[in-house]
């Protein structure tokens, strides 16, 4: 796959989207945060082809954002959950769906609640040390080929 | 294209994906973060075949995320630029590269720094509406389907 070209860059991005970059990795991930776990709800909430939908579970598991637990008696059935490293994407799932809301006003999507206090959650922004709010264009950003020269 | 099937679906991390979910389009937008504008550099920044950067340059241009300009003498040449929604992926783009040097310490990318005062940024992390810091089974998440019931 051409995709594999970046794969041992030093770029975190194209790392993180090598792992989860796929549209329907991400979309499985969701569920999870939502309490799937089995194959087959994955495959009815997702309808998601069963040999892609093995594939990306596969995937998944490999690098660690799922892992895959032995269930039932004498583990006779498996399920999928979410590994530390799978439920710390919680951040990347927010900000997408923040930025899909704030660009799509008319199709908001429905809130995500503290469960402590039932409060809307926190806009997500980069901010810098001392707590500014920061801009893309506030902030300079090295791409991978600039390693060698600040090294 | 079967990722076509929750296009229209209420839910918004699928309608985020379905614009920039697609591994290409978030390279792309990354390089344009770090200023590359023209056809020819995001081919030679990425290694990417001429007709993939064409046709995600083009829907990136659909979904508004870049815009099209005419430059040079009497708009002879292109370029591509970041849209307001587009410089918005930002905090997307963090959130996947903190998360990235967060599961990879080995490989840890060049820092973000911001260019006022050449400090690191800080991490991003969900919080509640009063600041504390949550974890996805701190927040009630609502599936698109949920919807309904809620209504």
């Amino acid at each position: 796959m051409v995709r594999k070209r970046l794969d041992d860059s030093h770029c975190a991005v194209a790392r993180a989207l090598n792992e989860v970059g796929d549209w329907w990795s991400l979309m499985i991930v969701l569920q999870a945060m939502y309490g799937v776990r089995r194959f087959s709800d994955f495959q009815q909430a997702l309808g998601i082809a069963k040999n892609i939908l093995c594939d990306r579970l596969a995937r998944l598991v490999e690098h660690q954002v799922l892992a895959k637990v032995a269930v039932g008696e004498q583990g006779s059935r498996h399920e999928y959950r979410l590994t530390p490293k799978g439920r710390d994407l919680f951040t990347v799932v927010v900000a997408l769906r923040q930025w899909s809301d704030r660009w799509h006003p008319d199709s908001r999507s429905p809130g995500m609640h503290d469960r402590a206090e039932g409060q809307p959650l926190q806009e997500l922004y980069v901010s810098s040390s001392d707590g500014r709010r920061l801009d893309v264009r506030d902030v300079i950003l090295q791409p991978a080929d600039a390693r060698k020269d600040t090294a």
